[in-house]
């Protein structure tokens, strides 16, 4: 069945949230957003694509700083209302230079920092 | 550092995204959402709570089907926008009955169905 990117369940924003996860190692890198164009970017090109919110432009993840991420392969759930992107990243996903940028765990009421930033 | 669950970002309905991930395998299970009274209760009772858009109400996971969600670690990220559970999760986390909602891939152009729900 051909994949139509415009069936896709966006926001009123035109946005749909992506999870990215290291392939492999199966560690989830970050949460960002795409629209429709970054989606299909994102396909075409084999490098992740978002739609930065604060900039209001197209974000090719790493352009600047070298830290892309590589499509290994780009899933919807079953709602097609959230996307998962499977990535060789690059050095660090997140902008604080650690590997991940869920580096913080809350569930035991306290803040702990699980990992420092990459050398 | 003592966690306040009120200093998360919130989006303009009061909610914040959390990606379920399986502890051990590292599988990501699906995205659903929270608001602040969830997120205490998540912490509370160490079982994933989530606020149901649809219904608008308190979303125990599991809580009919059995596939409840017990809380190993939550997780935020650097811009305390998004959380990571990560949960042993007892059967399916989909409503298809499939382990993961992400089953279905669409990286190569057509939609290819990757699992098949559990028995």
């Amino acid at each position: 069945m051909s994949f139509d990117p415009t069936t896709l369940s966006y926001n009123d924003a035109g946005l749909i949230p992506v999870i990215a996860q290291a392939d492999g190692s199966g560690e989830v890198l970050m949460m960002a957003w795409m629209n429709l164009e970054a989606v299909q970017k994102t396909i075409e090109t084999r490098k992740v694509t978002y739609w930065s919110r604060s900039r209001q432009s197209f974000w090719i993840k790493g352009e600047t700083s070298g830290h892309v991420q590589e499509l290994v392969d780009l899933r919807m759930d079953c709602d097609k209302d959230c996307l998962l992107a499977i990535v060789n990243q690059v050095g660090a996903a997140c902008h604080t230079n650690r590997r991940s940028c869920f580096y913080t765990s809350i569930s035991e009421g306290s803040e702990v920092e699980l990992m420092s930033p990459m050398k």
